[in-house]
């Protein structure tokens, strides 16, 4: 079954979640633009999923609006939007640098707000796109120790429920994904003795695309999505 | 992609969420047993798509026994099961009568389990099933002069919980859908105005096949679906 | 601050959690009604509060009927009630005994609606009264090998909620309390090591006499409590 | 019974619900210090409460480095800090000033985390204290045209979930107050054919005395409140 849109960019292209992502769009026929902080890293990606890159640091209003305007130009205005960004930073709460606390709000919440605000302002004349949110154990569960991730993730989901309800009757669909556990890559690897312990990436891009897939008339706004041995 | 089930039995059968979702695991090429209390609508639909048809009040234990008994007998064990009955009476409540309260606990939680532990009886061995359990609006949300139908969707999703995690870990996908929405169908048709106001059944089945479809290492086991146009 | 009642029936009687309420009530000149299913044991209790004790299987329709009609000839329709009693049994999901989880939804929730319906009966005409659940971390949250607690406690907490839409705006309190980690008593003691690692009744108790002060404009329908070292 | 605390800090001290908290405190024998970022206003309360104020944009870094440098000057370091302040813009999330949203997170929910580190530092070493957090509905639902409060009030709430889990078994407090309706004051006056339908300031005040008295075997980390006829 098709996805039913043509377009997608990714924000915070460089994770392995986006890279999987890239991958499962592209087979899917939808035409690519990657955008990320450093973008270094994307070139086989790009060449590999026919993908436009473009540099943003997802955090800045100016360079967000440069974003969009540069896919005005060419690629066209995006019918779904991935936000994948996030920072944390982790540690007594008495020992946490307030700079790195407000950074994780940034990146994590206000980058989103950005993004979604753009995208929706170029949705919202044809009723239709899907702007899909990645959230994580964090976004409904405040730990120890992790209060600035908490907040930017919280914060994050306050913006996507609040989209979800804005926007679902003009035709947008707003989607948030709680990713409740790690994901292999980048270093962590499956433990042998306990196979699929973590997410599996493409397994994740597999449910982004189901949620492409909803008929309007029976939308999700939230999926949380766990490796079968996590505890919860 | 497939589904990777070879078996189902849908408890409930009778809906036509439950007729939809018989199309949709039989277009699948799964192999289909119905269960409903009464069991005489579903001649064409058993014909339609090559399904046994097991008469069975699910909120009974000797009905359930015996359904599983003669599942044993020539069908087998169902891979997947889908456990879809409720009951419901409204009211004020100093007017409820306390009979049809209890038979609301019955038919949509009581009976939940009882299906279940047949089916995880023999799912247990292989290490591998998927039980769906089908929930409402109020398997979350309280509403006024309806505290029967929420004491029992409450008790169902207690109760899918509850075995998510406990057999999650042993290779059994435990899955809850909130249909949070009206649906189309029984005499519930679209107003010509609100188009897909109602959750169109197919839509619904639709999701309940992508849930079979996640790898376990990506599992969900709630999952929520309303018309783009419900509040919410 | 006074707590604004006179009379209160404490149904479930016979915990720790129950007398530690009975001594509360007492205390703030409140008038008390205890009904327990075995009354042997409430005889101390009963001397020492001044109450009027009933024996009533609450999961039963007619003692509970009885039970009211009782009160109606002599001690009265009592401003507030508290149910507390609750059923589990635990276990691998396929080893339960189904009468077994038959009687948790019974006793912890079917029970609650009983009680509630006749209390509401004759609060509604005053439109005054308060009526307080009493549930456990298994309200909100569905453990491994506890399905049938799950079951029962989600069960009680949707009745309550839909209560509290029902009948808050009627001018009756409806409360539900999450109790959430082991109470102190019955042969649980504290490890001197980790003191107030268990909840103690009378700190308990002090929370149920605080929402019966709440003034009208300011009313909780759900209070949860753990002891400040349980982690959650 | 006595709240247990000696000195209080309420930020965001211009509020009705603030001045009602001030002499709820007040009333307790609680030594009282108010900071607001302008406190032109605060002179009479001040009087009346016997307060010390303090200037203090609470989103500044600085700004609250001094407040608590000033604190430990004279006054000392409050055993109870109250975060009232939030900042909200609504509208259309594409009409919707970025400058603006940035401003919502940081007053509502970075000044949060500023306040609550500095108390912090100084309640470790007495391993006591207790910080309270203002939320609104805001804070646990994202309504349409207003992502800027829900963001903000969605990341206060995760702030303090993730202290009340690092902190209590610390010995310090964290609570979250969910106040669910509109309050009454600063122009907004009960319909008199409505009694009580916004929440009392001094209504409120009682609640947040009543989380000082929690004995540390039975506290709370959440609580709504609301008026009795608001829906939910």
């Amino acid at each position: 079954m098709a996805v039913g849109f043509n377009s997608a960019l990714i924000v915070g292209a460089g994770s392995g979640l986006s890279a999987a992502l890239a991958r499962a769009f592209n087979g899917e026929g939808v035409k690519l633009a990657l955008a990320a902080r450093s973008t270094g890293d994307l070139a086989a990606l790009a060449q590999e999923t026919g993908a436009s890159v473009f540099t943003c640091d997802a955090s800045k209003r100016t360079d967000v609006e440069k974003l969009f305007a540069d896919l005005d130009g060419g690629f066209g205005a995006p019918e779904i939007v991935v936000f994948n960004p996030s920072y944390r930073t982790r540690g007594p709460v008495a020992e946490l640098d307030p700079a790195e606390v407000e950074k994780s709000l940034m990146v994590s919440a206000f980058g989103g707000f950005l993004v979604a605000q753009q995208a929706i302002r170029r949705m919202l004349p044809k009723k239709s796109g899907c702007i899909v949110f990645t959230g994580a154990s964090a976004s409904v569960k405040g730990y120890a120790q992790s209060a600035p991730f908490a907040m930017g993730k919280f914060a994050l989901r306050g913006l996507a429920q609040s989209l979800a309800r804005e926007l679902s009757p003009q035709g947008i669909h707003v989607a948030h994904f709680v990713i409740d556990g790690g994901i292999r890559g980048a270093g962590r690897s499956d433990d042998p003795n306990k196979p699929d312990a973590l997410l599996d990436p493409d397994a994740i891009a597999l449910n982004y695309l189901n949620i492409l897939r909803q008929p309007r008339s029976a939308w999700s706004w939230e999926i949380e999505l766990r490796p079968w041995v996590e505890s919860f």
